[in-house]
């Protein structure tokens, strides 16, 4: 009877823990924040470039700019140390993980303060492997501790890297991970990096088990400073539209990696490019720059509150490429206010991706983009300050021109 | 004996005639203007696009902007109308070329003249062969006649095109055109798209006829606007640098195409290492944008008066890359003063092409990039208004820290 009993109990944590989901209640649209690594790096001359080393002043003066210059208000949130935050080595008595010592000498403690004192959230980069990728000890034998830690340290984001690690190994290990941060009773949004390094391995990832697991997760490839980066991405996402845009939704989104605007590499009307498909994309939008260097015009698009809110929509469905004529990409996301007919509205962005010179000028008719709803659209343009550009039906055709590498970006709000 | 006269005479024509050469003292620099291609294309709806259409209009505007921003003063001295600018047909009397009545409704000699009281000079696009590349009359039947046009329409700078023509005939086809400007006593500058044609077929373009034949030469592809466009034709420019380099000089230059700053696909770094990298080219600087739309952070690099003074070094030896490294490139370029001991003095571009976020540090020694005066270099930033920043022996090593897809750029000047 006992055995029976152990046996009940044994099939009923095991369906259980299958069952496990993250369900953090966090992340209900994309997490929007800042993170170190595309622009920063694992920069750690301290001496050579001191206002660009991975250290308690770099997060610290990111985090009075995101509130001084309105990104916070804005909706950009968190603040998030990527890798080379740690010492070489563990503590070798408690092995808990250490900060470097040098680069952050008042302690994580300190530094989640001064951040939550700011109104700003606390995110930290771990690595599922034996290291992270730049050699710094990851979390795979230690990590009841180390979720514990992170709770300690009061994080409210964690960035979980799959350097080093075992691909094989990985669909039940960072759901375990989730599971002890969600043991830590502190609320903290679970990003993994899960897929992209089993993409990279040619398996094809569990899209199922990741919205259970994980808040958001990097599909594919690390973004770099460049327009030509941006558009693999891009292309990564709208070629593999079918078996990644499902899966996006409140709670779990697809992750195309940071917004780059503000650095060397992208035009300005590459940035508002950037801008306008992430937000599509229903992407994270975690900015990697130097907030003290972002230009106006850049810090514009970036705080482009029309824009903000095509990314931030409560429905929480992912956009997609729907069309591709003459090199002019058509990106088109349902969005709210779904009209009493039950007619969705859309954010359509028209991407060219020509580079011939003169802005393309084209044309599609509504019904070509799956726009059908009979009673027609208030169409209004997110980079003109959501200026009213004309009512259009199905049947219409709406015309506009695309500057080379350019994005044009409307809503098309239904009608009842 | 007459016939022995006529014999002799025949001789002496044929001889004079290979030994012929341009020689009409003309681009003594590399050519500084303004040409209308990458930007506008073939506009030709004035209706919907009246500051843009081919017109009269464009170049009127062009050069009073030209003029009133400083672009003149700073050496860019020719506007060039490109393709697009002529009747389908020529006079069906005379045969002569017609502009396009209703877009240049004053006439050629009105726009020439227009642009000459503002102190500018006229360039004028052709092609050699039936027909320019959009499609309009070529002169290739006509050669005469429409050397004698240009003439007449007081044109100061001839491009001519290669569409529609046999690669074959070029060797001798565009000589041809080239004496007939001449002979009509007007100095035009002659720009000869000869090479790039035979390129494209595989034929190796005869340097030396270049040279003697043609002022500049467009080696290679179309410039478009982007900064994957720029990288192409630097890396064909340095792959192929044995066989180029060597022929530019004063009067005879290569020609990599436009200066595309001031539009929309580089960033305002990319815009710096384009406007390095032609220098360091001896390129002709002949931007293709709309002056009344360039940023004045880019306006400040199209006319930076010491990286132009570095293009039109009168010494006119065309500079290379000389190393590369971890993805920096280092171009150097010969320039004056020569110092005493015959050592030239250098313009320097550490040219980036890494994307990976932060600027990149790194360190040259002198005799490593071929500076070997043993009494050393003073050096001076070109895009720090030539500040002083040490000076420099063949041992000594030299840090710079480069921007993604950015540059660094400095003159080292020898000292006696």
């Amino acid at each position: 009877m006992l055995k029976l009993f152990y046996k009940l109990l044994l099939t009923f944590l095991i369906v259980n823990n299958t069952a496990w989901a993250l369900e953090n209640g966090l992340a209900r649209t994309p997490p929007m924040g800042w993170m170190h690594w595309e622009r920063f790096r694992c920069i750690t001359d301290c001496k050579r470039f001191p206002d660009e080393c991975i250290s308690e002043n770099l997060f610290k003066r990111t985090t009075d700019l995101l509130v001084d210059e309105g990104y916070l208000a804005a909706g950009y949130e968190y603040v998030i140390i990527d890798d080379c935050w740690l010492e070489k080595d563990r503590d070798n008595v408690t092995n808990k993980l250490v900060e470097d010592r040098y680069r952050f000498p008042s302690g994580l403690n300190h530094l989640a303060d001064y951040i939550h004192n700011k109104g700003v959230k606390f995110g930290l980069y771990q690595d599922y492997g034996t290291n992270t990728c730049a050699g710094y000890p990851g979390v795979i034998k230690h990590m009841a501790l180390d979720a514990q830690t992170f709770a300690e340290w009061d994080v409210d984001y964690v960035k979980l890297d799959g350097c080093y690690a075992d691909i094989n190994e990985m669909d039940q290990g960072y759901p375990e991970f989730g599971r002890l941060l969600n043991r830590t009773g502190r609320p903290m949004v679970y990003s993994c990096s899960w897929p992209v390094y089993q993409e990279y391995e040619g398996k094809l990832p569990n899209y199922e088990a990741l919205k259970e697991h994980c808040n958001l997760w990097r599909n594919w490839n690390d973004i770099d400073d460049s327009f030509e980066s941006v558009a693999q991405i891009m292309d990564y996402f709208s070629k593999n539209q079918d078996r990644i845009q499902p899966h996006a939704g409140p709670g779990h989104w697809n992750d195309p990696d940071m917004l780059i605007l503000g650095n060397y590499g992208l035009s300005y009307d590459q940035s508002k490019l950037q801008m306008a498909v992430w937000s599509i994309l229903a992407a994270p939008l975690i900015m990697s720059n130097d907030l003290a260097k972002v230009r106006p015009e850049i810090k514009e698009i970036l705080q482009n509150r029309y824009v903000i809110a095509v990314d931030q929509d409560p429905l929480g469905i992912q956009g997609r490429r729907v069309l591709l004529r003459n090199k002019i990409e058509v990106w088109t996301r349902p969005i709210t206010p779904v009209a009493a007919n039950n007619q969705y509205s859309y954010a359509v962005a028209f991407v060219s991706r020509r580079a011939d010179g003169a802005p393309y000028p084209t044309k599609f008719k509504l019904s070509d983009l799956n726009l059908n709803n009979k009673l027609g659209y208030t169409v209004t343009d997110l980079y003109d300050n959501n200026k009213n550009v004309g009512t259009y039906k199905p049947g219409h055709i709406f015309q506009t021109r695309v500057i080379p590498n350019g994005v044009t970006f409307y809503k098309f709000t239904a009608l009842n």
